[in-house]
């Protein structure tokens, strides 16, 4: 009955990972740390999505948002050891999607 | 610009998994080919929405429908090779959920 139990926090991460842009966000935060501004430009995703992604993300504590104090002020986003730890799951997609997935299908 | 050639097939694929009850249907035929009535009894799904996962996931080619022509009429259920290698994802959102995912947030 091992599934039962597993269940809940499987059916969370699912649920969490399966949001549109958000594996990408993370795919694209395993790079390193990122102002804004290059995940927008590396992603054709509108910045309004971006941003409330991003919330999700630092709310869910996947993701750190770290504001230097310089004019202009700079904020860049890091993967946390949360985060991080979905990089071979992220690769897996990844690989499995690059197999699977026709490019007719998009 | 790797990321942007890989945008589309890999949505597809989080969009796919992510859909509530898939991964956990995926997971429980990682244990072998099943009827239809011993996977609803391993998870709480109701019959319908199994049903309609199932038929989904034969669409997208990753589960076989075996029909046995006995009586009463026996039907299996068993992952392609397509599903099959979902695996080692599976089993790493398994790991990373029991990991991170809180137990009181269920």
């Amino acid at each position: 009955m091992e599934q039962f139990q597993l269940c809940p926090k499987f059916e969370k991460a699912m649920k969490l990972l399966g949001k549109r842009w958000t594996g990408l966000i993370i795919y694209q935060l395993l790079f390193g740390p990122q102002r804004f501004s290059e995940i927008e430009s590396s992603l054709p995703v509108s910045g309004r999505l971006l941003s409330e992604r991003l919330k999700e993300l630092e709310e869910e504590g996947l993701v750190n948002r770290h504001v230097y104090a310089e004019v202009p002020v700079r904020v860049e986003y890091s993967l946390t050891d949360k985060g991080r730890e979905l990089q071979p799951i992220i690769k897996g997609i990844e690989n499995w999607s690059d197999r699977w997935v026709e490019s007719s299908e998009q």
